[in-house]
């Protein structure tokens, strides 16, 4: 049996980091902490959702559990959620999710996790460039990409971290040196990203969230989100774009 | 001669409330208040309100004077209005309705009363239970029920009041115990309704506006709202949907 | 060379100024001000920008220079600037536009501006009325009688000015005599004009700014708005159109 309370801001943050890339996950309770892992259809980008037990107000696991969730739903519900709002999660048998707050209670059909596509093995990746940096900013220089162009190319040095795009006569630059990094180990790397992905990705974070980046040469990206105020950590692996020489 | 102050909201709230079931409307001015009542097209439901001299700043009435209003178009002009503004009405021949309001004035023609269906008899129920709680949670609920289903049960007992709907796969149940409701009587009621019709009503009102419901078993519900701070009191009369065993 | 750096707000009302009428425009750049004009395709309405040098934070301009911008780009590019936050625009040579703003600069391709359609002559308009009046309830009545015709009437006497519009059903009268008005020379004068042309003006203003209408009898009207707090000087000239009698 399951039955967990967290505050709203958690569910929101969990549920919007999985539909960026699967309608349907499945979702691990153990001793430590609940967990997701999920690729995409088209074998792309891989997510990696994991809540520690301490960012529950309540967290009474009786045993290991796997169960399969309507993603998509549950996001769809998780809206008229608050964020300060207290939320119960019971799963009593394998077919029902219980989501409790204020007066209501919706109860939620459970997919037999051995339907679900099963998880990804994480890759092992030796990625030289590690840049962390507000999220907020990360956001602002997506969205500014994404507007001239479907790609983007992160690049790193010893001046710093860069995000460029090239439109058909435009481009656009951004660019943070060490002194506006959080954490920066000057590492040389440039690879390039598909911005349909990265868009979806930057909705779970906000100005005041903290991304790190480990960046390498024409190789995947990992995007590791600390979010809702630390409680949820979302990690994001991308596959790269072959830059046309 | 009608020459009428009030304030915006409660020209809001009026027009708001008479456009979720019917576009035009008779509404009429006697010495104690301003009313109206109409019945949706398909006959489902009815809506009364009702709007006491003492809710106007100025209530100049000569007779009593039945004028028929196009009340989308008011409606329309309504959202230019602010919440506190006053608002004159006025109507001088049979023909035309001015609104005036800040620096502008509207004339809007009226419609020949007689031109619109005639007012229904307010029918007379027996409703054994009584619910009285806040408007913005019932507002909820139906809002959450929207979402999986077309059709809500309401459902009374010792227990408290309950509202349920069924989806494909997924159950929602909004409850509210004698604790949380302003006014209960634990009377013993049952049935069900369309959310189409409910999700027009709620439109009327918000988190602090007090609801009442008088429940029965398979029969009409109605729900008497009060809003614009008690200025104006709007009635929905719903006909039950017929449960499947 | 051009190096200017200039509050967000400022870009923002320029380019919104522009692109109400056309999508390319030549900037000229002079030790005075920087400053453009454009006539609209259909040739009913001319705009006149003009930001003196005293409204910029930094104003190097080594001489005289035009640039041929594509505005609808910088516009687009203006929504992610927020209103108080200082933009560094640089040409270097005549090929590109740079334009910086917290850690992104974007390179937009300039226009030869021998290929922009050449500045019209600013008409010499002898108009009686000269009315000025917050931006804000001009925006309000011209928002309002857009929804029930689409041209207007502006009409002024010694008892003030007015905004009319006649819907199939519905009149609509905007009136403020001089008390209200911020300056008001009696002028009598009255001309109708197109709502379509209007609607484009007025989303460069809002409350608090200031707008001067200069009105004459059937003939074009000039709208000076004073807009980012008095930092650029907005004004259109507008055709009249034909009142059927």
């Amino acid at each position: 049996m399951i039955d967990v309370i967290v505050s709203g801001d958690v569910i929101k943050a969990v549920t919007k980091a999985m539909v960026a890339l699967v309608s349907e996950a499945r979702f691990h309770f153990d001793s430590e902490n609940m967990h997701s892992r999920a690729v995409d259809p088209a074998n792309v980008a891989m997510v990696i959702v994991k809540v520690p037990s301490s960012s529950f107000e309540v967290y009474k696991v009786d045993e290991e559990k796997v169960i399969g969730v309507d993603v998509n739903r549950v996001f769809d519900i998780s809206k008229s959620i608050k964020g300060g709002e207290l939320v119960e999660l019971k799963v009593e048998d394998d077919t029902t999710l219980r989501i409790k707050f204020g007066s209501v209670q919706y109860s939620v059909a459970l997919i037999d996790p051995s339907a679900i596509r099963k998880e990804p093995r994480v890759p092992n990746l030796e990625l030289p460039a590690k840049i962390v940096l507000d999220a907020g900013e990360f956001k602002k220089a997506i969205g500014a990409a994404d507007k001239i162009s479907d790609h983007v190319v992160f690049r790193s040095d010893e001046t710093g971290f860069y995000i460029e795009a090239e439109g058909d006569v435009d481009h656009i630059e951004f660019h943070m040196g060490e002194a506006e990094l959080i954490e920066f180990n000057r590492g040389e790397a440039r690879s390039m990203f598909s911005i349909e992905y990265l868009k979806e990705f930057i909705k779970i974070a906000g100005s005041g969230d903290v991304l790190t980046i480990y960046l390498g040469n024409n190789y995947p990206v990992r995007l590791v989100f600390d979010v809702a105020d630390g409680k949820v950590n979302v990690e994001y692996i991308l596959a790269p774009r072959i830059e046309a020489e």
